[in-house]
């Protein structure tokens, strides 16, 4: 009996080790170091970094990420889709890939912490591994997707979901993805080769910022995503008739204007009247024909509504629809809403992984939060394929998409040791 | 005691002879082809008129207008700012002349009544008087304005109201009003000479579409003008912050579309809260960066307040204001309002003559409304240095500044023959 039990018990001793002593943790400073390095390439004058996909600055970054994953003794590859994909052998090859990582790209005047923290910290990990003598099981795969910013081009390529189509959008630097891709060293022909098939990955991990205030604003360190929200946009145009502003009683006005400001406020309160992280966002108008003196005979708009179910948008939607029609019966004027863009479904992250790294978190003291991501990301892509996860750190304001976009040195380390510990809990449960 | 009385009784027959028989009707036939002969002048292949100040289609209509009033008898001149004059005598030289008349120019992609009907009807009371050997005490002075819709650009010289920056002004032609006053016979250098001192006249009348629906709609012919508002004018900014619309929640924006919507209610309640024909107009609005997918971070907009009191127009600005310190403090934004533009302060009637415009309806049995005029108009410079009077007749739907501005005939010949009997009676009264 004795002898029985001793295998199963030094097991669960090493076992213990590995999980409370053992997992090394990144180096906070050399993580923040290639923070930097990374965003002198695009640098200005002003020491704010610009570096859209394509540009040069792109290319440039993109040497200096390949060089260190080389360093890091990545099998470092560029797929016909610009995605830069760094492989580190398993002790199992039959087991399927654990991928992670991000992106790089910025949009214009953005900052240097969106993309960049998850695939700086990827590559951290990489080397955090290698110091500490880890060998996974399963394959490592780091993505380092191409063009996020204008599209999620290079996922999107990977989960065969990137159409001939949309290789002749042109982004700022004024190439097309086609020219664009080609620049980066793939081959725009040959995009349908990239595709992985479903099942391919074990999993696919995403660490980013935030982009948002909730983290900050309620001192936490670790965002758990329970999803990637949808987005449905509709053109929303308001008919009443334009008439001299100074001639036409109030009672006889039909002003596109005042009843597209009662729709603004219909589309707050609908938004907030059921309980949720759901946005509802009018961004664009313009009324027409626009001079002080002449009531506005039309008003064009834009409705957004994002969430993680498309049935509560469509609720939502179909309820701020009633209510312009009785804006429409109060005020004598017509509205009318065109979808004009099938933005992606909701992308559900997987519940066991949700687990898995809000266990990494506890393991490491952190306090967390589960959330949707209301912006887009690679993993939105990468649901289609394999079981998602993606975990956020705190964006200082809430502030991204601008230069002044900022995530601390702690709490970059700390997304990078979560993930470190996901994929390692991964490794060994799945 | 008999033949004392007999001088009075005879005079007294003589008087309701005149008032209740012998004062003549315009010729509504005759006017209403004038104003098809005028609209001739500038007409396009659609068969719309374009009339614009300073064009050659102006040129060619104010050549008519001076040939008709030449054939009516009167004596013509251009005065130094392109005002059309024509002088009738009176019977009495020494009495100051009582003026009428309106303008011939047009907005562009405008009609074919707005200052015509008052024009050639100005013109019509005078061949009616001709051919009922009506010979009046005072003068007559029929006034053609020059450039009405640029600013009323005649009538403010005509009260030394036309200064010399204002000439720089370059109208939808292409001539600056300095150039187009020389274009029309007159002399930009002399403008000052033209100034008719206070008191220089007994009284001036002008007849003139309504361009609002409130005649047409409840069916009565003759507007009686209580005064020409005011208006004051701000542009209005408010500054929210702008932020992603994907991951910044409901409850961390400040969002400056949604306030600026309940601003433009904010404007049309408090419009609506007091007594009056005050009308409150946001006819402008951009909202900045105007993406559907980011929270508006600023919004510009116009706000428009008339009315015939500038102390209640301050009021209503006021109690807006106000309200937006509400939002302010509801929302954390700010607002911030910048006059733009000091219009004429509202000018009123004289309410003698206004009694004398509503007898002469009475007189001819037609219904009558005292009402404001919400647009501006040459009396409103003329107040200045004379008692005047207004009267509207209907515009078809409220329709103005439009090719689909129409009065009919009857209305326009109701207008002419109020405009006479108010003539006489101020001429025999005064």
């Amino acid at each position: 009996m004795r002898s029985n039990n001793f295998v199963p018990c030094l097991l669960l001793l090493v076992s213990i080790q590995l999980y409370t002593q053992e997992i090394p943790e990144v180096d906070q400073d050399r993580l923040e170091d290639t923070i930097y390095m990374l965003a002198k390439h695009g640098m200005m004058e002003n020491g704010e970094t610009n570096r859209v996909a394509f540009s040069d600055a792109d290319l440039q970054g993109r040497a200096y990420i390949i060089s260190l994953m080389q360093v890091s003794g990545l099998e470092v590859s560029v797929d016909f889709a610009g995605n830069i994909i760094g492989k580190r052998k398993g002790r199992n090859s039959s087991m399927k890939p654990i991928g992670f990582g991000s992106h790089i790209d910025m949009v214009p005047n953005g900052g240097n912490y969106d993309g960049c923290v998850g695939s700086l910290a990827a590559i951290e990990v990489i080397r955090t591994l290698n110091e500490a003598g880890i060998k996974t099981e399963h394959p490592l795969e780091v993505f380092i997707f191409s063009n996020e910013e204008g599209g999620v081009m290079g996922s999107r390529a990977l989960v065969g979901e990137l159409k001939e189509d949309a290789l002749g959008v042109v982004n700022s630097t004024g190439y097309s993805m086609r020219e664009g891709i080609n620049r980066l060293g793939g081959n725009a022909d040959r995009i349908p080769e990239v595709e992985r098939p479903e099942g391919s990955l074990a999993a696919f991990l995403e660490l980013h910022i935030e982009q948002g205030g909730i983290l900050d604003k309620e001192g936490l360190d670790i965002g758990v995503v329970e999803g990637i929200v949808g987005i449905n946009w509709w053109d929303v145009r308001v008919s009443g008739f334009a008439n001299h502003a100074g001639t036409t009683p109030m009672d006889l006005r039909k002003d596109a204007l005042l009843a597209a400001a009662k729709f603004i406020i219909v589309v707050n309160e609908e938004t907030l009247k059921v309980k949720g992280n759901q946005v509802g966002t009018v961004g664009r108008i313009s009324a027409l024909p626009g001079a002080p003196n002449v009531i506005p005979g039309e008003v064009q708009m834009s409705l957004e509504i994002r969430d993680l179910s498309s049935e509560k948008m469509d609720r939502l939607f179909k309820a701020m629809k009633m209510r312009a029609e009785a804006i429409e019966r109060e005020m004598g004027v017509a509205f009318s809403f065109s979808p004009i863009d099938a933005n992606p479904s909701p992308a559900l992250t997987d519940p066991e992984i949700r687990k898995i790294i809000a266990e990494a978190a506890g393991e490491l003291g952190l306090s967390t939060k589960n959330m949707q991501s209301g912006a887009g990301h690679d993993a939105q892509d990468m649901s289609r394929i394999t079981p998602v996860g993606m975990i956020f750190v705190p964006s200082v304001n809430g502030i991204s998409h601008s230069p002044k976009e900022y995530t601390s040195p702690e709490d970059m380390a700390n997304g990078a040791n979560v993930l470190l510990r996901a994929i390692l809990k991964i490794d060994e449960s799945w």
